[in-house]
């Protein structure tokens, strides 16, 4: 199962002629999320070869023009390509109402928009038997949320040749499986990991873009495999990420070294920096293992099982 | 004094990897005119060099999707780099209030929009002591407009040496450049092609897209220079053509010989078609010098004295 990470766009509010506004497309398995759509990330859907109707799944952090101007584009699209199955919509209360003024000016969409909140009371905005997505409050200027998603447990995998080594019926490779030991007629204890491959490592990513550095978050990204949390600024210009309430690359890697993440990445650069190299020095002065993106990379995490067994 | 189109997107609704949707910019002496402003325009600007704050008018020719949403992003872009001065809009009534929901959601643009309806009872819907811009009704599902640019006369350049030849005041001069002929003291007329240069011939660029093929719009787009005429379908797809109000390329061609044009740039083509060479060939079928146009293509117009004197 794949839990893949490509970025569609790496600028902050101005784009560059190579960086487009934000976009992120996670695959986790089958299914494809895109988190946030600022302008052109339908194009650079098709210049990266992904066909826009398989995402079912759009998360927008908050209603800044550089993460949503892409979306009356890219739904439009999809309504063109012949879309009738419901899209699911995450985001703040207005991203509902700026859908409205879609159909006003544009006409309905032939598909249905199942709209979620940020705001409303659950433990995850998504859940399926194979991933949870949860919504983290963020500090902006406006209401904004990141989101953290990470896989489930999966049940164990029995091995094979201590079925038949143990005589094990079905009722009892269902307890083996659900974790529990097994016991002989004999009343000898097969513990569990004996019987079992070790389990998967629970996948995890964290997307924390816009937000003025807050250590509360650390808690909440805890340990996760990769890590995207915005530097809009260099340290030189701390001034105005404060003012601006966005976060320079020293303090993304400040949250990344608190949460002790195993990887992170950095972008929704400003335009003002000619060479994010600057940024990705920054940052990795404070946690080594960061890395600037570009638009058109891909971070895969391979499932793996734990070996603490 | 250049006469210059740039075409910043040639795809039609559905934009491919190497097309953005429609927008093209008319560089006419030092002014910009940006026509349409399909998703991602600025940064097909920002690809080729051009500064978007030069930037001063742009024309929406209807509300679809494919032409007007870039222009969110490019106006809130315009804005974050500090656009102070006024930009002027010209398109259907209904475009101001689609900008009305932009400051709704995004908050008030730091500069003002002058905006002018297509509909307004003028001739031109622009006009300056160089050029003037004239709205063109098309057939199309919604109100659509297209636009003709034109150069106007300019005054006659005076041939340094009759000056002194024929002795000539500030007074004769003056009428000597508004076409007049001169009488010396002893009455004699000289003509006023002896005392000028040619005069330039006066530029001009028509733009015709989304519209059915309209056999009136010929006498309008007369002999221009530079003519694009959408072409949506192939001649095989003619019927999709008149269900959707698009034309065909051999359509755009017809129109081109009937009009007596010098050249035409054909454009807007369906994502259906993975060789958009099928279409140039079907226009140059009928009218020889066609180009179908790609993103980033140039087409400059030179000025050029006219040779009938």
């Amino acid at each position: 199962m794949s839990f893949e990470l490509t970025i569609l766009g790496s600028s902050a509010a101005l784009p560059t002629s190579k960086r487009f506004p934000t976009a992120h497309l996670l695959k986790a398995g089958e299914r494809f999320f895109l988190i946030d759509c600022g302008e052109g990330t339908q194009i650079r859907l098709r210049q990266y070869g992904i066909n826009p109707s398989r995402i079912h799944h759009i998360l927008i952090s908050h209603l800044h023009g550089d993460h949503v101007f892409g979306l009356f584009g890219l739904l439009s699209s999809l309504g063109m390509m012949g879309r009738k199955v419901p899209l699911h919509l995450y985001g703040p209360h207005s991203l509902e109402e700026f859908m409205n003024s879609y159909s006003r000016f544009f006409g309905p969409l032939p598909f249905d928009l199942e709209f979620k909140s940020h705001a409303e009371n659950s433990d995850f905005i998504f859940e399926s038997d194979k991933l949870t997505i949860k919504a983290i409050p963020l500090k902006h200027r406006i209401p904004a949320f990141g989101y953290l998603f990470r896989e489930k447990k999966k049940p164990l995998n029995i091995r094979k040749e201590q079925i038949e080594a143990f005589g094990l019926g079905m009722a009892d490779i269902v307890k083996v499986k659900r974790g529990e030991d097994f016991v002989t007629d004999s009343g000898t204890v097969i513990p569990n990991s004996q019987l079992t491959l070790p389990p998967f490592h629970q996948r995890s990513y964290a997307y924390l873009s816009d937000t003025l550095f807050d250590p509360q978050l650390a808690e909440i990204v805890k340990g996760v495999d990769l890590l995207f949390h915005e530097a809009t600024f260099s340290d030189r210009d701390k001034k105005l990420a404060a003012q601006t309430q966005h976060s320079t690359a020293a303090e993304a890697a400040t949250l990344a070294k608190m949460a002790g993440v195993k990887k992170l990445l950095i972008g929704h650069f400003s335009s003002r920096y000619k060479e994010p190299l600057l940024l990705e020095n920054e940052a990795k002065e404070v946690f080594e293992n960061t890395t600037g993106v570009n638009d058109g990379d891909i971070y895969s995490i391979p499932p793996e099982r734990l070996s603490g067994e």
